[in-house]
This record gives C-alpha cells, structure tokens and sequence, in this order.
C-alpha cells in the first residue's frame, strides 16, 4: 500500500514528536497564544473538551457529587501552612502582587507601587488547600459526611517546558474533593473514582488504560495513596491520563477539617482529590491518530458524521443541497451510543475533495460526500474515518443507498468506537513484555534497535524511602519510570528485579510523558 | 395574612439590601470565601449557573457560534495598544509579576525576585484583546467570515466594593467575539445577540427585560455601540443583564484583523462582543426572592421537583422509601419545558418539616412531602413554592392522588415558569412611569416617601459630549443613571427634559445596580 499518499507530511514510525504537533495543527485542535506556556484551544479541540466534561460530568454526579465553583486565587499563607505541598510541585507558580495598572509617564504601563497586595495571592496550582477552607466551615457533624464536591477550573502551574495539551502553564481540568468519616470510606471512594475514570477513558475516550497504585516516589504530595490509569501512546510511552488520591487526615488537619462523631467526640476527616484535565486530549492524539491525522473516537466527537454536498455553484445546487437536508435531518434523528447522533451538514464554501481531507485530519468518524451522481441514484458516498484506505492505494469508499446509509449509521459509529479502543487495546497488549528479570536485561531491552518497545512488567519487593530512591535512579539512568501496580495483576512469585530481595508485587516500568 | 411564619428574618420591604444577603445564605447559594472579592460558589448555586449555561450555550450555539478557550494571562502590552480600553475600566486588575515562590527564611514563602517576569502578566478582566490577536491570525480571507466565537471562562477585576453575584472581583461569564465584512453585518449580529439574551432572560430565567442601546457615556470602552437588556428588581432599580457591543474596526485595527475583500484589497474587520455572567443570578434572586427566600424559575432549577419521605426510622420507612421510588420514577419519565422532568428524592437524614423549610428557602418549584397517610391513601401533599401560603396562613398543601400529580407536574411546572414571568413582567409595568417632563417633577418623583418608585421613560435629545456629561452630572445628584433606549419605544413627540430642546427619542432613567 506503498502508493497512499497520506494526508499529513510528517510520520509517526519516523518522528513521533513531529507528527504530534503536525496533528494539532492539521486537525485544527489548538494554537499557541503568545502568551507564555498557554495555548488557544480551538472550536475543534475544545468541541471534544466539550464532549469529555459532558460525559465524565455525568460519571462523576451519577456517584452522587454536586459540582462547586472556588476562588481562582489562593493567599500565599495557605501555601505557607501546607508545607508538604509546596515541597512537592507548587514553588512554579503565578504570583498575583499588583492589584493596578498605572502609566509609566512613557507611554507604557506598569504595576502601581501604590497598589501592591499585603499579601500576595496565588493562581491556583490545584484547590485543596482554598477546598479545605470550605469544607472546615461545611462539614460539623457525621451527618454532613460523606462530603462530595467537583469543580471545572482553568488552573496554572509555570511549567519550563511545554507541549500542547501534556503540558500548558494553564490547562482545564475537573479536581474532585470529598471528605469521609473514615479511612475506609475515604479509600473505597479513592477507588470509586478511579473506576469511574477508568470507565469514561475505555468507554468513552476508547483509551485502555491499566487502573493501579503509584509507587511513593510518585505520590501526590501530601497523599498517603496515589492511584492512576496509564495509557500507552503509540510511541510506547505511557501517560497518566488521571489520578486519584486518598490524603488521609493530612489536608483535613492542616485545614482544620473536623466533624462530631456519632459518639460525640471531634474527629479530622479523611480527605481524598482526583482529576482529569485536557492532558487527556493529548492522549488521544497519541492512541488514536494515524499518518491522516486524528481519529476522535464517535462518543467524544463534536460531530459524528459530515456530509459534504459537492456543490457546482450552479443550477442543481438548490435540488443536492435539499438532498443533504433531507439525509442530515434522517440521521439527525437516529441515536447511537446513547445519544442523538451527532451530525453537521457543510455547507461552507470551498472544494469538496478539499473539505474531506479537513475533515479527514481533523478525524470526524463518518464523511459522506454528495453529488450529482449520487443523487441520481439515491446513493451516498460514505468514507469511514478508522478504514480510511482501499487496497488500492485509494480512499475506501462504499456507496449504499441514502436509506441504508441513514440506518446503518447509529451501528456503524458504534462499531468504529469499539474498533479504535480494540485497535489500542490489542497495541497496548501488544507491547507489554514480561519476564524480565534482571536490570542487565531490562537495560538491553530498552537499548534495542526497536525505538518504542513499550512498557515491562517486573516484579519487585516495594522498596520504601532510600532504597526507592537507589531504583528509581537507576531506572533513571535507562530514561524509566515506574508507573503503577495494577490492581488486578498477577501476584509476585519471583525476586525483585532491582534488589534480588522476594517480590511482592508486580508494577510496569515505562518512558512516560 | 400576618399570621405567616416567613422563612427568612429580613423583610424585602423594610431591609432589600439585608433580605439579598440572607436570601443567598438561606438559599445556600454561595458565601464568602476568606480570599478578598472572591465567592464559593455552592452546589445549589453553582446548579442554577449550570442550568443557565446549558441554556444559553445552546442558543449561541444555534446561532453559529463555536466554542474556543483563550489564555486567562494577557500581556501588559496588549492594554498598552488598547488605550481606550484601559482608560475605560481596565486599571482594577490583578497583575502577575513572579512566577515562583520561595521561602523567606522565617517560615514563610515570598515570591522569589529571580523569577520575575520581564513582561507582567494581567489576569483578563475580558478578553478583546487577546482574542484579537487569535482573530488576526484566523482571518485572511472574507470566505473567512462571519467569525463566530464564544467561550466559557473565568475573569477578574479587581472591584473594591463587593456584593456577592452582583460585584465580586472574580466572576464566570461568557464572552462571544465575533468579526464581520462591514458595518452591517456587524452591527446585525450585534442586536442577533441582544435578541438571544432576551429571549434567554424572559423564557428561561423568567426574567423580563428592557433590550436597547445604552447612550454615549455608557459604552463599552472601544465601542461605537452598546446595547444592553435591563431588568427591574423588585426595590425598582435597574440590572443591566447582559450587554452587547458593535465595535467598529477600533479593535480590529489594534489587533491588525484584516481580510482580502471581495474585490481583493484589505479591509479591517468589525467587531462584536457580548457577555452575561454570574450576575444573571443576582438578578433571580432579586426579582424572583420572597420573604420566604428564592424562587428558582423551573427552566433552570437543578431540582424542579423535590420528594420529601416523612421517614420515621422505623419499620415502615422501607416501604414509604419504594412508593416515594416509584413516584420518582413516574415523574423522571415525564418531560416539561422541552427537556425531561428533574426531580430528586431527597433521602438525607433530617426532619421532614425542617428539610422542607430548606427546600423552600432555595426555592424548588415543587415540594412533594409523602408520610405514611399519604402512601395509604394513595395520595401526595404538594406544594407549590410560587404560591406558598393559604388564606389561613399556613403553607397551601394540595393532595393530589400519586398518579394525578405525576401525570400534571409538567403542566404545574410550565405554569409556575409563566407565574413568575408575568408577575415580574406586571411589577416592572406597574413601576414604570411616563410623562414626566421637567426636571423639578423628576426629582419630587424621586424625593417621595415611596422608596422605590421604579424607573422613568423621558423624552430627551440625545445629547454627545460635555452637553450628556452635565445631563448626567444631574442625574447623578438624584443618584439615578440613564439606562437604555428601548428598542420598541414609541417615537418621540415632546421636548427633551434636560435641555429644553426637542426630544429625539425616549430613555430610561433609574436607580442601578
């Protein structure tokens, strides 16, 4: 199939990182501002936000959460008094200390001396702190307990270096906060969590994702359990594409979160946080797009079908155009995967052949093209976006009658949702190597000639603190992390691949994002 | 009727002020949050937003619009192009100097002076600016236009006097931008726009408004019009609503958005923007509030329908929860206003009659309370929150039988919905005055012992410059504001009340938010 010419010009086998940007911009996702370490997501882009928070939203009230909005702005005391946290990863942060602007008798502007904050406020970084606050002053008694709380933010986090989508200075997400009676509730709800993630990457998003534990190195700081789904890209990197985190009491204390028990005495909460964030767009680029660039899975796509009347500007436009109303509005009032189908009729000007490789690399699932012809014979021309070429070389057209193609679309989309999670599913599994026993033959793996040889698998005896610390270098050393201890693996049967101590676990190594 | 109980302590008639505040306790709306000028937005409050989002996302959508995100951080030199925009109102701002903390050597963090910032960073107070850098790069062409923009954010100003809703230094809004080819279609999409606010405000928020242009000295800064929907609280004064604004090329000359017009030269485009924010709720709550708290307007109530079990923590309680299930799942299936039913059974533990004093004071539209009688007697006790207190003064229960008011919620609902409507409609048209012509009479009308005498309509001639300055100079000594000129006004026929001088058209003169 040598003779495709493929609809973008860089090539993930060749360089993966190129092609990454090349789909952004090919499929119209997003831009950089000019502002920093922040991005412009475009109506594309932010159409499958859109379509994330809608589902995820519904996952997350359907567990019985109320949606909340806090102060953008956290005072640098909360930071001061949440020591842990700032250790952890929040020194890089936007320092608000001006509250005016004011000229600088050079025709410029600058912040007003006279105007500079007692105490200088941060952009939230994440809100458990300014949500610990709340949840002091809300939760008195058992009765108010279990406390479950989600908002939808923009927070920022200066990051050195980034990537569109993996990793802005500014990025949406939803951040989860609950308090609980005990630490029993407070895990279970961690896990709940990490299913409900679970299930809205695999159903949604059509992204496998292996659902386990962090190991210490990689907690949240302050969390006294971190818990993740990691997604391989087709690089075979792995990202962690959500967290969930049970805190224990640390942030109930340093918040002063306190309830009566049912015997009456005062007891902390145990807390826990979770969240998802527009990283998971970028994930779904990695899994999902190809040489054309992206594929949006059909639950998640803004549009599930397009039709492409291809209009003559001349007599007969009027007659096709009528056509394609007609065929929008039969599909329009199909369902599929739970929903009325998603479908835009184009009529925007430009070429048709033109159009369909927009939509094309933007990935919309379904492409139907109308003509002359077609109305004629009351047919439609019908391109799938996950079998987009024909053994020919050529784009893989079917030509079922306007009727049929109205009717079989709701099955159709259905069935491109599953191929692309099964696609990854069998990629994913596809590169995940076992047995590996020794470092030498780990470090001999990963300096094969095969550039992305996914994750590995070993076992090992969970070392804590300074011995973590010694494994952790030495994965370093090989660009390795470790990622997480499925919760469904395999029990250890072997010797820890880093200490020759016995295993007691099985945890994947990988490059990650 | 002075035998009623009402739920909130202060009266709308003797403290509007005290009752808008306790209204937004007892309704569990939002509170202050610890962080100056910022609120917690809480789940009931948060919900309405929500419900309010869903339904105007979906009318701007409907008119053409996508959805994009842009950065919450614009450069200082963006308001350095944009004078008359700083000018205006764009001083009060948070400003980002440093972009990382460090600890001071005392115990606590400072922002640390190697990290500052060559260019500060201004927290958006509204993003003209910063989408006009995006638009320019987005437009080359006419084929390029309309460009129809919106989106959903966060957006800070930094305001000195705060009232929650109405005045806080962060609020959420939405803000379209649009470009267009002239003036025309321009200034055509502008009222497009006014219009979908209106209809969003009196059918879904039960909200009548006032839609027209606002005079010189009320511009948006940079704007050549502006045009705004007004609503009259229940202590007569005026909110402006929701504002909309034909910019001129002023910002697409700042910005540099030009296009290759049709005949193939440059042109600069012209612009739109519009907004309505969180402020919409502090107009519910003073237009729809009763001295037993809020009435949320069922098109956006989180919770039309709330069904209280009056459980006893007894036997008996199992079977009383599954009729209230059954009931639940009766009224879910129903649809009212064009979407389904929303209706919560209430399970948390609590009194029945004091869950109910909740539910009142936040204002769900329907109350189902069901005890073991009602279950006998295969019936419901239902109360209506627009139409609460009998002539004995106590709360106007129906008892319906449980097929009964599950078969006629969708119709109460629609009805409750226009009930709302057309008293707020009556008590703005019955506190709407005209014919005053001189000046003497305007201030005696506003010196009465009647508090709120509501809004005017005078004649005036449009008067520009120093003329409307000294106009407003006296109206600010009777502390009122000149609104808007209604769209729909009868033409003018006398003389202008300020100047003497024959009127060209009629105005809105109130007291305002």
């Amino acid at each position: 199939m040598s003779n495709i010419r493929h609809a973008l010009s860089a090539r993930r086998a060749d360089d993966f990182a190129q092609w990454y940007q090349e789909v952004i911009t090919a499929a119209d996702l997003a831009e950089e501002s000019g502002v920093r370490g922040c991005m412009v997501i475009k109506p594309w882009g932010y159409g499958i936000w859109e379509r994330i928070q809608r589902l995820m939203d519904d996952r997350i009230k359907a567990t019985g959460h109320e949606n909340c909005y806090f102060p953008i702005f956290i005072p640098l005391s909360n930071f001061e008094r949440e020591a842990a946290h700032v250790e952890g990863f929040a020194k890089e942060m936007a320092v608000v200390t001006h509250h005016r602007l004011i000229a600088d008798g050079k025709g410029g502007l600058i912040p007003d001396p006279e105007a500079k904050l007692e105490e200088p406020l941060v952009v939230r970084p994440t809100s458990e702190t300014i949500i610990g606050d709340a949840m002091a002053r809300w939760v008195q008694s058992w009765r108010d307990l279990p406390l479950l709380t989600n908002q939808w933010a923009n927070v920022v986090r200066w990051e050195m270096r980034t990537r569109m989508f993996l990793r802005t200075s500014e990025f949406l997400w939803q951040e989860g906060h609950t308090a609980h009676e005990d630490a029993a509730s407070a895990q279970e709800h961690t896990l709940r969590m990490l299913e409900v993630y679970r299930a809205c990457a695999e159903n949604d998003l059509a992204l496998p994702v292996i659902a386990g534990e962090k190991p210490e190195n990689e907690r949240f700081p302050g969390a006294v359990e971190t818990w993740s789904i990691e997604a391989m890209m087709q690089d075979g990197k792995a990202l962690q594409a959500g967290t969930s985190h049970y805190l224990g009491t640390n942030f109930a204390k340093a918040s002063g979160i306190q309830y009566q028990d049912r015997e009456g005495s005062q007891q902390y909460c145990h807390t826990t946080s979770w969240g998802v964030s527009t990283r998971l767009i970028g994930g779904i680029i990695m899994v999902h797009g190809d040489d054309d660039g992206l594929r949006v899975p059909p639950a998640i796509a803004p549009h599930q079908v397009i039709i492409l009347p291809m209009l003559r500007d001349k007599e007969g436009d009027d007659e096709l155009l009528a056509y394609c109303e007609e065929l929008r509005a039969a599909i329009a009032a199909t369902s599929t995967l739970g929903e009325k189908t998603r479908v835009l009729l184009d009529k925007k000007p430009g070429k048709a052949a033109a159009k369909r490789w927009d939509w094309v690399r933007k990935g919309a699932p379904v492409i139907l093209e109308i003509g002359g012809r077609d109305m004629e014979n009351g047919t439609v021309s019908l391109l799938r976006r996950d079998r987009l070429w024909a053994e020919n070389g050529k784009p893989d057209f079917a030509t079922p009658t306007r009727d049929d193609a109205a009717a079989s679309l709701p099955t159709m989309l259905e069935d491109i949702q599953k191929n692309l999670f099964d696609q990854a599913a069998k990629r994913r599994d596809d590169n995940i190597t076992r047995g590996i026993t020794d470092m030498a033959a780990l470090a001999d793996f990963y300096s094969s000639e095969k550039r992305y040889p996914g994750w590995v698998e070993v076992q090992w005896s969970k070392p804590t603190g300074a011995a973590l610390d010694t494994v952790v270098e030495k994965l370093k050393s090989l660009k390795l992390t470790v990622r997480n201890v499925p919760i469904d693996s395999e029990p250890a049967d072997g010797t820890c691949i880093f200490t020759g101590e016995p295993a007691v676990e099985r945890i994947f190594v990988a490059r990650a994002y």
